[in-house]
């Protein structure tokens, strides 16, 4: 496998506009790579425009793929929106956008895209994701903060990098409020999945992961869970090899 | 189908008791429907005590039934825990707990208690239910906030109501967060099934449904999600018959 993946925790930060925390890191990956042309996989974004009212979820990708070509139009990058598996075949880079976990693996699986998209990013070309798109970079999307709105073949996923990732992850909850904090969440889900690392990647972080290196990006640390150990917490200065198992 | 439904929110306010605001609603619903004897499913608390290191799903069950038995112990009300079908098939009231939705799911269905339960409580035998137990009431469990640790046969549950339910509703998230809020999930959920009504729930609140009827309780009001309408503040002053079907 030849590895090349920006794993983004969010699009957005509260209050700032589409992208822009992430855009340059975006397009420097995209320059190093030497990719002026990516294919955009909408389908975790069932609600773009928040207004679905007569709209249809193509409605929705429409925007979703317009509202991410005009983040990169002037860095010279070349977005199109996926049509057909031979589109995943071909890609020179491949970009998965953020919504609805759930519906992007469902459509992933029926339209056979997940294999053809692991094969060819495992080929070696660049790998964008943020949020949903981060999260099926991993063995499972069983770390999802998502609701179940639509229930996919196989909860499986791309399975390039071999740990899983909590995209957006949060320390607290709201205040006053009793359910469940994220980490009680995630430590749920150790106690179902023993042997699997997760990586709590908080908004306006992201993990660049080569074959051989993994570096996080951002100010603030991410935060590890294993079975059985002290949640850690882990600085873009220390060591990240152990997420790749060496 | 005769109908005699609990179904509450939250075990649980931030910083009460546990079931400590909910309990008197819980003994007042048993007396009315003479239940002396209740049979439990623990099957949602994979982590019942917050320290799993060592522990088993069993410990935290045990645990978890403990725990019930001793709230509703003075009141007279006797909570033993499913071992078999057969408990379910003559059990006299089911209570369900919360905990996490997906391991819940996946156990009744894997151990064949999702239609037998379905089965008892459409004869009649009270049901109550808070969080995981309040959502398994409805026609799918594609309303959760939970994360899916385990992925079950299928997302279909005990279908004793017909609207969804999203526990623990919450009206904004923390500040700084720029994730989805629970509405744009609601939303994003109506996108991808249009004919459903969804009922957020918010904490410190419960419904309480007969055939014929459908109750408010507490002081808070819910919130109506349906596709193409805008939502709506609903009171315990409302008629909320029309989530019956008249």
């Amino acid at each position: 496998m030849t590895r090349n993946l920006l794993l983004i925790s969010n699009s957005t930060n509260q209050g700032e506009q589409y992208l822009s925390w992430v855009k340059n890191d975006i397009v420097a990956f995209c320059r190093k790579h030497n990719v002026a042309n990516a294919l955009f996989i909408p389908y975790a974004g069932v609600n773009v425009g928040q207004s679905f009212e007569g709209k249809t979820i193509e409605d929705s990708y429409n925007l979703y793929v317009e509202r991410v070509q005009d983040v990169f139009a002037k860095d010279g990058i070349t977005v199109k929106s996926v049509e057909s598996v031979e589109n995943a075949e071909s890609a020179e880079c491949i970009i998965v956008g953020g919504g609805n976990t759930f519906h992007l693996v469902y459509e992933l699986h029926r339209l056979n895209l997940m294999d053809a998209i692991a094969k060819r990013v495992k080929e070696g070309i660049p790998y964008i994701g943020w949020s949903a798109g981060a999260n099926i970079a991993c063995p499972t999307m069983k770390t999802t903060n998502d609701m179940p709105i639509v229930e996919p073949k196989s909860l499986n996923t791309l399975n390039l990098v071999p740990f899983q990732i909590n995209p957006h992850y949060l320390d607290a909850n709201p205040a006053g409020h009793g359910g469940e904090t994220r980490e009680d969440r995630i430590r749920e889900f150790l106690v179902a999945n023993k042997d699997v690392t997760v990586v709590g990647l908080r908004e306006a972080t992201a993990l660049e992961v080569t074959d051989d290196s993994i570096k996080l990006i951002g100010s603030r640390n991410m935060r590890i869970f294993q079975s059985g150990k002290d949640p850690v917490e882990i600085s873009s200065k220390d060591d990240l090899n152990f997420l790749l198992g060496y």
